[in-house]
């Protein structure tokens, strides 16, 4: 195991109702004057926003609003509500929605106490100093409720970059497991493949002895493989959507990451599909995984071996091709009965495309040419995997 | 699922060396003027305690010392410990040792901020504020290191109470395995025994629905059934220190316990083992709880045959009774084999002391004649429980 730091500092409050102690938890953390930021659509529709904002008239609280924040959210909105969080002497950046409206708040918040440019931290400039975040979660996927990281989309060229720093973590986080049950089931299901996506990054580590973390990535696993037909069977069931919720933020807070290398080979293989098709993160994951690891599995034998016995509940025949292949074969069946694609073409991907996407993929966010996760992978080797998606 | 509030907001510092970052550390989080707490013997002879002072000195924070802890730490050194800090102006408190040095540093950081008694927080007053605590681990077991937990027992009467808050979560925790590798094997053993413990504690609930805390629990035991007899084998494997380690922080912090209803009968019963006859916690539990399970399963099957067959690999005969005792044999097994004693007669429990320890255990601490865990034990039932252990 390697030594590692771990700084999960956010307060998490988790259940039904507990939206409506929106301004509660700002007063306890301090903050006077709020900057409330989301996307439209349903959470205006739900009536959520109108509850949250009662909760913080009722507790004394000022607060400015921001709408308006897409899916890949985007650099311009950041530089607004920068502006807005100065003018109005905002203190408390509050992001009501999906992970793309948390990641725009963070990039808000950050900017909003920076002398520079907000966009040197998705440069690399890592984020020590923000306003203090507080999150109510309304999709369990990306896992930004609980995480230090942020990913925005520069209008300036239309590329994604990340940023990374405990400055960004949240300071409260609501997850009431409710507030996902409006969700159609496609989206339900992308998010439910983004979270075991979050948890295979992790679990394909070139670092030995990490025994502990593994069988904490395989319960999570196996808790969404138990939970995730569940809601798609019955959009209503709070139960199955609440160990959803709670599983989706300890895949991604990193207590299960922590002292091992990670892999994120698939997240960049992934990120040119949605870039080129628009197609959403987790169904372009949904199609990416399975033919990455048919491609990858060589690399560690034993570690796929061990997801397809402990996971997937494959036998361990001693034909460890055999197994993995089977392993593969149950998770790709397992993707298709909650929904989501198995090919690229389901969402209009193309043969002639593929030279494009392995070069970008390779070349592109200033690389090297390689992809440096689990495995090193030339564009060679991505154009292959990008041809077992067709 | 219950609603639930989580917040673990500690700073942990992992693996090798990092002990030589503790002066840095305070710095971070704003100490000046620190405390450094430890109980005696190994912690000074092993030079860890030389190697602080000077990382201490290196980053120019002064400190005060106080040694002294005891397993089972004092009130009295508790009062110390306040009188010193108020005297010399200590911002800070640096617990240097196991769950008691840390248990005794976290109620002189209560009690120095408090105007009354620190003895009111160990009967039921809520810790909200401390000094902000530090912690250099030397064994893994109790978990404190994480925790919001503390207990202290009061020399008028030599009783042991625990206290609880957010005050008292350690603001930073150094968790070095090697500092763990000169440890001997019968408390490494203890331990263990202590975190498996913690963990059978959470899992033993009445709330329905459950599956993800219920998996990462279960993969937290798989990891100590693993890795346990490995470091009984091998003391030096800092690998398998490694993941002990880290599972015995997630075993207590609470991550995986939340929105659950939880157990700890146990512990109850076991306090009054190692009250009368001085038994380590660890030993005490590793007799009491294979009884107690081999009592209480009935109230659900179930649950107990889904941990025989998931945590010790039972065969799911369909006879629900026969399940269950082999996934208790299993487990007695297992903690003979690393050197755990079997029955109380191996520290000196005897037959006729069980009506004293029932009858303490069910009406001692202001208890109503009953044990309310997962089962409702009347001081009959606890008789039986005890008899089980002979």
């Amino acid at each position: 195991m390697d030594n590692f730091y771990f700084y999960s500092p956010t307060y998490f409050v988790f259940g039904k109702d507990e939206e409506n102690r929106t301004g509660e938890l700002v007063k306890k953390f301090g903050g006077s004057k709020v900057l409330v930021h989301y996307g439209g659509g349903s959470v205006v529709r739900s009536g959520l926003l109108d509850r949250v904002k009662k909760s913080l008239t009722n507790a004394g609280i000022e607060y400015v609003e921001l709408g308006g924040v897409k899916p890949n959210p985007r650099s311009g909105l950041v530089y607004e509500g920068i502006d807005l969080c100065r003018a109005e002497g905002v203190d408390f950046v509050l992001a009501v929605g999906g992970g793309s409206t948390i990641d725009s708040a963070k990039a808000i918040a950050a900017g909003t106490v920076y002398d520079g440019d907000f966009w040197d931290f998705y440069c690399g400039k890592y984020i020590d100093k923000a306003l203090p975040i507080g999150t109510i979660l309304t999709i369990a996927a990306a896992g930004s409720e609980g995480s230090g990281d942020s990913v925005i989309t520069n209008e300036n060229g239309m590329f994604k970059r990340g940023a990374t720093g405990d400055g960004i973590r949240p300071t409260f986080s609501i997850l009431n497991p409710q507030l996902t049950t409006t969700l159609p089931p496609y989206q339900t299901a992308c998010g439910i493949t983004d979270i075991m996506a979050h948890l295979m990054e992790r679990y394909l580590t070139n670092t030995d002895d990490v025994v502990t973390t593994d069988r904490m990535i395989e319960g999570l696993l196996l808790a969404m493989i138990e939970e995730g037909p569940k809601v798609i069977a019955d959009p209503l069931d709070y139960e199955a959507r609440a160990n959803i919720m709670w599983a989706g933020m300890m895949a991604h807070n990193n207590s299960c990451g922590v002292g091992r290398s990670q892999d994120w080979n698939s997240h960049d293989i992934e990120h040119e599909l949605s870039a080129l098709y628009d197609c959403a993160h987790g169904a372009g994951l949904a199609v990416t995984f399975p033919a990455y690891l048919s491609f990858a599995y060589k690399h560690d034998v034993k570690r796929l071996v061990q997801w397809a016995v402990r996971v997937w509940g494959c036998e361990d025949s001693g034909d460890d091709e055999a197994t993995v292949a089977e392993g593969i074969r149950r998770f790709r069946e397992f993707l298709k009965a909650i929904g989501m694609p198995g090919s690229i073409t389901e969402f209009g991907g193309k043969a002639e495309d593929i030279d494009h996407l392995a070069h970008s993929a390779c070349f592109g966010n200033g690389r090297d040419g390689y992809l440096h996760g689990f495995v090193k992978l030339s564009e060679d080797d991505v154009k292959e995997i990008y041809r077992r998606m067709l």
